[in-house]
């Protein structure tokens, strides 16, 4: 299911983008994926907050948040099937010679098979160097760190090396030996009754995922920690998760070869908490 | 001017890219832009043997080299002007929900004013930091440092950050203050009867304008050296010059604020040497 930023509604199986669209000779553009369960989008504000973040830092013009709520809701009142969607949000610079315009549009897509199983068996995950350090972050805005960019080969080449091992997901480790996250996920620590992450100062993009888990965690009495996290930490927790729209809250079965802590309960305990926020 | 992989030659203007292109919505995917100058396009066989390069590093299948041959020739016989284009070669991953196929074509574009200005007047050019070490490259291959990926929306916040001080190039610099390369040119510096640029070993690309201009300069006797480059030696040369196919050698007029050495002869010897292999 396509929709054009304007309303459009248009066959996602034809092509709609132009060859010298900057999204795709550049990889210029950002892009949001929105969980919606049962017609509800799921962290809708903080995904548009983060959509103009992201615009912002590649200095394209401010996202009007009023279409794109717009056409999230023309794609999930024509999805046809009940219970989960994707929805994609894309936002390139437009066509190079074309008229100035920029290109927008929203896509509803199943969730993946895998995710789904994933959600509920793990996931075998390797840690990947990232190749920077965070205290280069806040000096370099050039970098785009915190910016949900389409420039995601890095990402996806990082999840290519992990299934060559036999994993399905990556935690990105930054060049001073801390957690980063995963090419498309945030990753969560839980150690006692306290869950931490990474602080976008380190270069990772704030989750919305787990910015809903940590709300319902501090208000059911957790400690929550944003603050710079050692590798080393990963194989000391009592859990380690993957958060993100699609995948909720997945648990890191095994670490780089390595079975990890299981506890069916503290997992059950976080979905809950995650999907108390829609209650 | 533009035509797909097989021949078919489609109107620029018109969209034949689908939404769920894996080159639009996750960078995935490689490019080459080829330098064509009345009807013969330069360093082809380098170009053609970069892009599957990076195609292998992407793990995209091997390119058709036979029928990216072709598709140049087709473009730049239906090509109207005499003079230069730039062709650009584009090979994406495909639609994440078609039929398993790739995304190819060949697009033929002016070069912009800018570019051929650039080529005569110099540039004022800062260095920004790229954010990784050279050593940590060897083995992070899914960095896909070296590969020419669509991925360029760093490449192209770095040449908006340059602009917004006033200057039209970036060098980008690594952790260990060593010179890597511009966002789409290759740094060449001169000092004495010597030219010296970076190795790929470093996380740059092999450049295939200053592969032309070594390739020539060796010929006439000079010294080429391809070694890690300390920053400070880009204030020490005799002169810096930017390669690229658009804008054969550049000369940087100013770098970060400061005035380089000029030398027109030194300029004008290096592009005659350049020229000379397409005599």
């Amino acid at each position: 299911m396509l929709a054009m930023l304007d309303g459009t509604v248009l066959d996602p199986d034809a092509p709609h983008i132009r060859v010298d669209d900057l999204g795709l000779l550049r990889g210029d553009g950002v892009f949001e994926t929105v969980l919606v369960v049962d017609g509800k989008p799921r962290e809708l504000g903080p995904h548009l907050d983060r959509l103009a973040r992201s615009a912002a830092m590649l200095d394209l013009p401010e996202p009007d948040r009023a279409a794109w709520e717009r056409v999230c809701s023309v794609v999930i009142s024509e999805w046809p099937a009940a219970g989960e969607m994707a929805l994609k949000l894309v936002y390139t610079r437009g066509p190079e010679f074309g008229d100035g315009s920029t290109t927008s549009f929203a896509l509803g897509l199943p969730i993946a098979a895998s995710q789904l199983r994933a959600r509920v068996s793990g996931v075998a995950a390797v840690t990947l160097a990232r190749g920077f350090d965070p205290s280069d972050v806040p000096g370099a805005p050039w970098l785009l760190l915190g910016a949900k960019t389409l420039s995601y080969a890095v990402n996806m080449a990082a999840g290519r090396h992990a299934a060559a091992q036999g994993a399905e997901e990556v935690i990105f480790t930054a060049a001073d030996d801390t957690v980063l996250e995963g090419p498309t996920s945030t990753a969560v620590l839980v150690r006692g009754r306290t869950l931490r992450t990474v602080p976008p100062s380190s270069g990772v993009l704030a989750g919305t995922t787990q910015g809903a888990l940590f709300r319902a965690a501090e208000r059911a009495g957790w400690t929550t920690k944003v603050e710079p996290i050692p590798v080393a930490d990963l194989r000391a927790a009592d859990a380690v998760f993957l958060a993100s729209s699609v995948r909720k809250i997945t648990r890191v079965r095994v670490l780089d070869g390595v079975e990890l802590a299981a506890s069916p309960e503290l997992h059950a305990e976080l979905n809950a908490l995650y999907e108390s926020e829609y209650a």
